[in-house]
């Protein structure tokens, strides 16, 4: 997996393999075909094809299904900088929808915006097309990710 | 299907023949196993089983996937009040977890807070199990719609 | 101060005067006549006048300064349910406008949805005039707080 | 004022004018102190002092406050780029406080991330500090615009 650049340094060096370790027990990640593209030090990429199964009324991807998408790739961004023993768990988020979800493949990029003792607050975008650079934004997240750790 | 009082008249008397066909349309439901259960003006229940297919690393039902529900629940409240020729769009939703979704079914009930000309708010909650009532509060969704006409 | 029914058991039974002790350290309160109306477990009333200082381009309140109000009543609907050592603190809330806010006074109103050790989910209204069940709905949100207590 | 490069074209030349006049008629602005300090294509910045006569109960500036800027600051740079006999409206918005507000001057700034016909979605930040690159991030917000249009 790629590496991208960051301002934040991880709590434990094995972060990236806490990520794919954690990523691949989420059976709605496979059932859905979404993968892990890239992680980085507070940062992840998840890459989402289109699936027919998992439609709107238009036959444009459903809005929950993108924002699934959308919430794990928040929460494993948080979850890139917390300690070895946490697991981390999405409190609220909240998704605007900005243009129909009728790709062929959707990148969904997330970041840390501030991490904290237990709360950590995530943004991410979903594009259509495996290059963000060049595609269109279909859709934002503001995403609330709380620490948890195992009590004493 | 049952029926909940409302202090909303809809605009078109085949309300609840518009929400089930489009709700039929959307193949997301039909993947998740979510089911209507009640229609009323301003109003729609849904049943969705647990399914092991599309959970976190935990084994709960994934945020995303209750969200997919939510969504659906609030468009389809939002849409039983439209005039006939419309079609609804979420324009964007926020989603509060409030608990582990691990029951073996839930119910999705969700309401329209306000209905103007072109934007319509609404509410929804996640329940554990069939009975709202007796049942544990899983999420929260306040969500904005759109009304979409076709242009002259 | 009159009291309102409740499903919560307070953690402190000095919580109307706690409540009342630090909504009266808000100085943003009294610059906007905002008064504490109501106290109960896990609820919480606030009245505000309509204030031509505090406006936005057309002459209603300000969305901002409703959000003001709506954001106390709900953090203090939160912190009633407290321990006595407990300082509450806003993660995050979401507004909805639903109405122009031209009323001469606003009722806002919060209450608790759930109660966790370190999160607590409110949901409030925002009502012009004195009675909420006689009036217009301005403005609901849903906000997110946590219970800030002293390390050892 | 300066101008920061945009990848919008403004349906109106004049639409900085437009926003100076339009915030000039929020008196909530003038109350609080808060004055626009950059108009671009789909991009405004605000400066806010500290003002102990608006604060929460630990003494630093209410995040209701803190919002009204953001708030305005979204609507106008959604307001920049819509035609001149448009108006601007806001649906809704959601804020996360991520430090204490206790800087003795705020720079807010707000962009605008998709601009459609009837919909403007815009993010902002507010930072401590007159100089955002070098100071604090405080809240964030997103917001959704609703273009207003007189009818025929």
């Amino acid at each position: 997996m790629a590496s991208a650049p960051s301002a934040f340094t991880p709590a434990n060096p094995d972060f990236a393999q806490r990520v794919a370790e954690s990523f691949a027990r989420q059976s709605a990640m496979q059932s859905l075909g979404i993968t892990l593209r890239d992680v980085a030090p507070g940062f992840v990429a998840l890459h989402m094809p289109f699936n027919a199964a998992f439609t709107q009324q238009n036959g444009f991807m459903h809005a929950g299904v993108i924002t699934t998408a959308l919430d794990s790739a928040c929460g494993y961004a948080a979850f890139s900088l917390m300690p070895a023993t946490a697991d981390v768990l999405s409190i609220e988020f909240k998704t605007n929808l900005l243009s129909p979800a009728n790709a062929a493949e959707f990148r969904i990029e997330a970041h840390v915006v501030k991490a904290g003792r237990t709360i950590t607050v995530c943004e991410a975008k979903a594009f259509s097309g495996p290059e963000s650079e060049t595609q269109k934004l279909i859709a934002t997240m503001t995403a609330t990710m709380m620490t948890v750790t195992p009590r004493a």
